[in-house]
């Protein structure tokens, strides 16, 4: 069976656990001083050229999330998201749990534009009564979003130019961030969005890592006293040095990015593969998530040897369903699909 | 540099590294039904004598206990515990955080003790006015304690009555379980441990593990979509392999045991090393945490070379000092300590 | 100037406060053990016909609301409601703020259907990755709704026999409910109305009363030491009796239902008016809050002497405005706004 | 039956009364933005010598204290207060369930001393691992305390020198702070109590109002949005005007200070009876509430003719009772006690 379910279904790339194993006996203080982990804080504000930036690694993305978002807002506030952000669908309500809405907003194709976010706020604060309201507090976007799509250059600094007229601090939820940096069809760059932001992540587990996403502050810019408040959510990992080790490596000689190429890759050839066969996309995704309209037929001959995740079925017999590649996603793989699909 | 200023400045066990590397390309779904996760809980449920139980892995031990106070109490509850209790002071206060008050009692030693659980209770019970008062909705107690002491089975077994005379679920905090378990001074097992309390964890982080605490509820008794709620409090790890594979490791052919057996013998060598060197001891041990009232002497003549944490500073110049063995201390570290102190 | 622009401009009905004035100096015990709270108590029973309901006098609305839906949901669960329901917009966060989210559904005049909730729970189910989400826990609908517009009979029953079988307590916020239950569009009795609901609230702040809400557990069933939480939430009244002689005040000779009376007919005088005149309605509102369609015309001859509230502005230059009638509107207030509407 | 249970067994002040009945079918904005509220803004802005301070009104005292401590503490950080404080006891758990601890250090007579206040913050900052525990982040003192019992100027003095030092705000809980004004032992203006702490509140519930407490920030200091936060605690009454007309009346020609000064002589008389007739005072309180060790003989004596509160059974067979007088108790009311009092 091969599995194109998910992009987390295998462990870690393999240079990472040759690290774990090298250094495993060296005794290092825990809680994130050890030198790995100030090695991997290095090597990140290197590659996001924010040389002052803050950086903290966590363990798993929902985390992560609900511990920037509660952090960063003032009690009376929410954060706005797309209507199919992740936060706002998948995190079991992590969000809501620590004491905020996430207020939503329409959305196409994952995306949030500028024009609504712009015609939230006006309309938010021509409201008589908006004192009886959250406030917007901060936007958060995902790139790649949540239906493997990307925004471009323009469209976020769209999205920035309206958040700097409100003042909203603009968060980049980037658990899938290498494979939208290494799409063909991304036209930024690491250090660019670093500076159109002011608070990103970088996923590790979906991107060659066992757990751990990367939290960068490029200017800075953390709140006071954000060690405490992860150890408050019950984010901190006694031995940080495992998220250390992990990011450390990742990012040196640019294997983070290697690797998210891969995936990249292997996406297109299957896009290739099902467009070529007939097959119609769900939408024309840039990254390593793919959206295929499969038939009844070629479900039938998948079935018990390539399992993929069903989003929706449709009326005519089809099924939206959703094929990711990874890191580890073999060209073998890929040519086994090939063979089954009709 | 040697270090004992805690357990957790090493990676894990070799033959979880061996593990993760054999089974690295692996497909596997995430969130923790993956076959690894699946054959660990099958081995800590008969090592616990609970094939009933349900067990759940998640990464860290302040995350594991809050996810846990606060999904088995009510709004109105309150946890009990002793004052010196690590949710009670070191956890940035995660358990209010989830809206519960930690309603702490007298400590000895770091044990809580049934007769003022039970006073405390009656006490609550009798005031007039308890309905404006937080209720008590749990009893917490860790061990062995954060003073590396450890509950006798008639303890626990007077706190257990007390719990039941109440209603109120008993916690135990495993963060070090094996440390415990393992001391020549315990008496009480693994399976009468399970049979003692409604919830309780076994600490892998601390105990040869890079990460991770199993929660077990011995009778199966779950709160109701506690999966959710673990994925709520941010403490679902995509890849639960990671957690799978080293809980099945450490639950095979007794390793588990067998390394905190290890942290045990040192920590009993140390002891002695101090206490034939003429030190006094802060309390005593039974467990690999030891607290020694440390000279300055001993102080300069250990600088740089052999690390350990302070804990508080007398009156008389000297200190009262935690040295903490490990599953992977070795006779030679003990060595060149005793060859270091005067 | 005449104000229109609310029903709480004025303070409590006459009675009301002769009713505090003869008592004011009789002793009783504070926070609701007061012999007015426990009169007050039967009087509602005994008009919903809920011999063994539990009642509650709470202050205000939104406290209300906050209080009743954190205690009746469990921590993995959500509160489900139209999207322009209260507590989804105008209550500043205050379910969020007790970490829970309001699941929100499409509405019609204000209006949650049972076909959409039905869609929305058997979606739900369907869904692989429902534990990753919030899930449904209670269903909260206004009587009359943000729109003034009312359910009938047969989609309150259609409502609660989803509800049913999805086992999910029906909330009914009845802030303006005397407002509901004296429109000559209400097919139901307050009887009916508590037969059909687990949780109901009987605002008294918008009918007649400087301040309170009741909120009525029709068959017994409050939550278990939903008094400590009322205390925890700061709904509790130490002055319970404030509370107790409105209530039994309002209660005492169907003055409730009689003051109710009086804003509707002000309110279909008022609707009246306007129609006669050739304005447009933005919706046909049976209760006491009426959506007009006011030209600038209009709103130049009333400008300076009749207040109401703008809703929102039309392209064509008119506004969607809320002229709201209550217990102590007048005839005579009618008649001055007809002397100047053009 | 005389009650000497509390101090809220009654009504309001009849010139609150009448001043509600006067007022009651004048128009008003809701949500505070009435003249009356305004007004009562400036006569306590000036009674407290503070023009520029920021005043609001809510409802009850667990509710105000909430929603001050809340709003001012940032996630990482608790409250300070007396282990008898009201918060720490008496408040369901109102503070924590904000996701606050309430950090408690030792009281005398219901009193905490600048000198362990400042202990406990070196101590906090001398504990290397600080950043794992919550932080201080403000201090709440009662004046009076919960035993009734006042702080000199010298001591306020000293706790808000050591909160500046640590940069903490000082927060007075005055639920009966014209009780402690007036009594003889207070060494304290109310202008002198502004400039000595950043919030405070002024009880109305207890000293002559059917409820309401003033929150006065005497800087101008509120925190931001200071009014959606009330909203979102539940805490915004519609009908303002109920709070605001108390409020104004009370601060009319000093009518607060005269009504709280009834109480503190009919007290100074009750506690003048008990020690004449050879009773011991538990201690020798200087405010409305009083502390007797009630024998048996006096209760039985008592029962049935005069209520009061028992605080604790002693093993002599006596009991701590406490005896509150108010506004509202009248000298015939002591003669009562004192006929009957053995």
């Amino acid at each position: 069976m091969i599995s194109f379910t998910c992009d987390y279904t295998q462990g870690a790339h393999p240079r990472i656990l040759e690290r774990l194993v090298a250094t495993n006996f060296q005794q290092e203080p825990g809680y994130g001083e050890d030198i790995f982990t100030a090695s991997a804080h290095e090597k990140i504000k290197a590659a996001c050229g924010c040389p002052g930036a803050d950086v903290y690694l966590l363990t798993g993305g929902t985390q992560t999330n609900s511990t920037i978002i509660a952090t960063m807002l003032r009690d009376y506030q929410g954060v706005v998201a797309a209507q199919t952000g992740h936060i706002a669908v998948h995190e079991a309500g992590a969000v809501e749990y620590t004491g905020h809405k996430v207020l939503t907003l329409p959305q196409r194709e994952g995306k949030l534009s500028a024009q609504d976010l712009k015609a939230y706020l006006e309309g938010f604060y021509a409201d008589g009564s908006y004192d009886h309201m959250v406030f917007p507090g901060m936007v958060y976007i995902s790139f790649p979003t949540e239906y493997g799509t990307l925004y471009s250059k323009a469209e976020l600094q769209a999205i920035k130019a309206v958040c700097e007229a409100y003042k909203l601090p603009l968060f980049v939820d980037g658990a899938r961030l290498g494979y939208g940096l290494m799409s063909p069809a991304c036209d930024i760059t690491l250090q660019e969005l670093a500076g159109l932001c002011d608070v990103f992540t970088i996923g590790g587990t979906k991107v060659g890592a066992l757990c751990g996403e990367a939290v960068v502050f490029p200017a800075g810019n953390a709140p006071e006293h954000f060690f405490t408040m992860v150890k408050q959510h019950g984010a901190l990992l006694a031995k940080g040095r495992l998220l250390g080790i992990q990011f450390d490596t990742l990012f040196t000689d640019g294997l983070y990015f290697q690797i998210a190429r891969n995936a990249i890759d292997r996406a297109m050839e299957l896009k290739a593969l099902f467009v070529s066969r007939g097959y119609d996309l769900f939408l024309d995704s840039p990254t390593n998530q793919q959206f295929i309209l499969l038939t009844e037929a070629a479900a039938k001959a998948l079935d018990g040897q390539v399992a993929y995740e069903v989003w929706e079925r449709c009326p005519d017999g089809r099924a939206v369903v959703r094929f990711a590649t990874s890191w580890a996603t073999t060209p073998e793989q890929i040519a086994a699909l090939s063979a089954l699909l009709p």
